[in-house]
């Protein structure tokens, strides 16, 4: 259903958002921002990294809230929730990349909310290239909220619920639910396990909590080398569990499935599960990852050593 | 004399650029680009981070030498630069921060460049808020040509010579060159020591060595966090000395000056000196930071606690 959302090549409507922080469109219910990826957003082989992509997922969501004039005071909160100290705490979190986009490139962000259940919201995104139309990410999150002072999730209110439900587009999800269940890691299922990660100052946000999408940069800290290095993510399947504070340490664990660790470079598809917890043991974060092999669709490129600037 | 760029408030002429990458400007010798400061760019306290700032002068200047038709195949290398398999590597930048600008604020950056010594280029930016014209950054570096393959510095060849002199632009520095010796800090003359920091994936750039923005992160980790909350850093020197690849353990040191360490979060201004090195001691980064308290120009935010999204 969501394939219904039209687009056009763009050029002429640019010029309506010239300060390109993004504008409603779709009868007022699908926000739009369109996203030139910048030199220090790509990793080591020239594509935009999955942490850039959930950079702008985040952007969008809260450009989407401000541009319909119903932010509060807080990062996404209406003015509802923040009188009474609401703040969205995303549960699930599903990426699918078709293709990364490199340097350079324009991207076109398109996000949307639905009711999900009786007390969450589900945000949708669709990523698609900026001069093709072509699709290349898909993200499905599930979002509640939790009272900041005592931390304990909350029902909508109902002035909550009037200040958001106007907004809700019923689609079916950009995403279909992967609804195989995320198993609980432990020392023993992990094949990899990394100790010691804690927060830097820079991976605090407004509230010196870590920011959803550093979870990211830890998940990937654990996973096999010969895997990052010639594999590319194509699906994340995040559960948040529990928030992580400045002087959290944490401990990355991944188990390989489908695949023998031995010869993991030459797989053509690996799933991994992943766990970051606490040293106590208590789970932050479940996540599922699935990688395809780069040199399948980018063999032209292998042998080419691009410069570096320091 | 830099203070002779014309500035003049936008939005006629942002029609020019509509997508956003940047264009030149003053005759040609000066690229000018506008950033609208994201969420994710923001830090603990609501303003862009340091590395935000350092990754728009980043961008700058790569889209400065892209939009100038001399971009060979690398990140800044010029097509004879190539051919040699030259480049460009920063020895020296100084930062001076004035204000730190906040979420969906919009910056003007200005970049240019000059010939500094025989074989270096300087390259200077101005950061100005896109509304007011207001000064908010200046920034200086040093650059020289190395060998990517034997990794020694060389010449500058005449050919690369004349593909770049034309863009010279023999401004003063915008930022008065800081003279003072950065000492050589060790165990003793360190008054906080952080050990086993290691690269994250997401820190390498194209050719898997450290991004150079990416040095901040950790010079950071070990400056004391009783000034990293009640100060922001208005002033960064550093001297490159080393590259640092994707398997290095660094050490991060700090020396504070001019200030008892038991007071530090009531110092109205703080000193320091940084230094990153190997486990082996080897040297990769000189610093010095000075930090400006926050409290003195802020007072009006303290008490005000913010939401976050998860």
């Amino acid at each position: 259903q969501w394939m219904m959302l039209d687009w056009k090549p763009r050029r002429p409507d640019m010029l309506i958002d010239p300060f390109g922080i993004g504008k409603i469109v779709q009868d007022g219910l699908v926000f739009r921002q369109n996203f030139s990826i910048r030199s220090y957003e790509i990793g080591a082989d020239r594509t935009a990294s999955i942490e850039t992509l959930m950079n702008h997922l985040q952007e969008t969501a809260l450009n989407h809230v401000k541009t319909a004039g119903i932010l509060g005071d807080g990062f996404g909160s209406t003015p509802e929730m923040s009188k009474r100290n609401l703040i969205w705490v995303v549960t699930r979190m599903q990426v699918l990349v078709d293709r990364y986009p490199t340097w350079g490139d324009v991207v076109q962000v398109d996000t949307w909310v639905s009711a999900s259940g009786k007390n969450g919201m589900r945000r949708d995104w669709l990523i698609r290239d900026g001069k093709t139309g072509e699709t290349l990410t898909r993200a499905s999150s599930v979002w509640v909220m939790m009272n900041k002072l005592t931390r304990r999730l909350s029902k909508i209110p109902e002035e909550v619920r009037g200040e958001i439900e106007p907004y809700f587009l019923n689609y079916d999800p950009v995403v279909d639910d992967d609804s195989r269940k995320l198993p609980k890691l432990d020392d023993n299922t992990a094949d990899i396990v990394r100790k010691g990660l804690t927060p830097r100052w820079s991976d605090l946000d407004i509230n010196q909590h870590v920011n959803n999408v550093k979870y990211i940069g830890w998940i990937l800290e654990s996973a096999p080398l010969p895997i990052v290095e010639s594999h590319e993510l194509s699906s994340l399947t995040l559960e948040y569990r529990r928030e992580c504070g400045r002087d959290s340490v944490l401990q990355s664990l991944t188990a390989v499935s489908d695949a023998s660790i031995g010869n993991l470079g030459n797989a053509g598809h690996v799933e991994c599960q992943h766990l970051l917890r606490l040293e106590n043991g208590a789970e932050i974060v479940r996540g599922r990852t699935e990688w395809r092999s780069k040199h399948a669709k980018n063999f032209g490129i292998v042998g080419h050593v691009p410069a570096e600037n320091a």
